[in-house]
């Protein structure tokens, strides 16, 4: 096996919220599922399901429902907050959940035990598997989950945890720069960096 | 670049709670935090630090605020759940926190958006570098971070999210079942399966 791989993918990845009309094989999403059905989960409770979405009517509702939520979201946020929304060219707006061929919206039984880790962690799987064959997301998290939750038609239990717009990379936006990692490694105690 | 990569460190993936006592390479940690720190993050704020712990007294430390925490929890379980941690072999003794060669407390900024679901993202991150490096791990999530950050000393904002013992696997457990694919993945609607 190749060194280094899983570095070298989480390097390279970056999100994206514009993507090529192109319809990606659905083999490789299968293939990012399959990934994901191997995460661990708290106390193996499994919570986690995913709604492969590729019905025109079923993204334009859950786009819909996602913006009402968003434009609440914006309207309430603070001058300096929405500012650096608006230089990140960020709104309310999500055209890329009706837009993009493919969308997984991942769902968590809220009943059982760290659903909510457990659940980000099989999406983080995800986001690596899809990397590895050339296909790009953002992991959106809706700023009201309930409103998505009732577009889907989910039972009561079932929380909205993100949506996955899929497809080919068609956006220009570079990868955000990430802090160096002396700032975020500490050694034995939280005030002291680790210096290799 | 080798296929499905991603999918066979998932795959291949497993809890330990028991290892070697043989110290892995420092380089190999340094590399699962070099990963993590690619991941993404809400509003790409970044909230996640880590703290590498090789000194015994911090072990320690860890292992006994974890384990105050633990045995109240393990107090207050319903029966049936008490027997399923106990067919597990899982209580509130926690001795990898201390025998491990090494610790990760993966700590975030609470006063970040989304800080609790991108400290995760972080963690799965770390699971399939570690798993490439043929180190374990398990997710040992406190049950009461408080009683842990006090423990670690941190500042009153910072929230303990898991704490990783790395080690060789010495684990005699298999892999705990997953699900099988077709009772994971639904079809537009989450009350339709979805047949590949």
């Amino acid at each position: 096996m190749q060194n280094d791989i899983v570095k070298t993918l989480a390097t390279h990845r970056k999100s994206s919220r514009l993507f090529r009309t192109e319809t990606p094989p659905i083999k490789d999403i299968i293939y990012a599922l399959e990934t994901a059905r191997q995460a661990p989960s708290g106390s193996n409770m499994q919570p986690t399901s995913f709604i492969f979405i590729d019905n025109s009517n079923v993204k334009a509702k859950v786009r819909l429902a996602s913006e009402k939520g968003e434009k609440r979201f914006y309207d309430g946020l603070v001058e300096d907050r929405k500012r650096w929304y608006m230089e990140k060219e960020l709104s309310w707006h999500k055209p890329n959940l009706e837009e993009a061929p493919f969308l997984i919206a991942v769902v968590a039984d809220s009943s059982k035990p760290n659903f909510f880790a457990s659940a980000w962690v099989s999406v983080a799987f995800i986001l690596l598997a899809l990397e590895e064959k050339n296909l790009s997301t953002v992991t959106y998290t809706p700023s009201n989950p309930s409103l998505v939750a009732e577009a889907l038609g989910l039972p009561k239990i079932q929380q909205v945890i993100t949506i996955l717009p899929i497809g080919y990379d068609a956006d220009p936006k570079l990868k955000e720069p990430r802090k160096p990692l002396k700032e975020i490694i500490k050694y034995n105690d939280f005030d002291t960096p680790f210096i290799e």
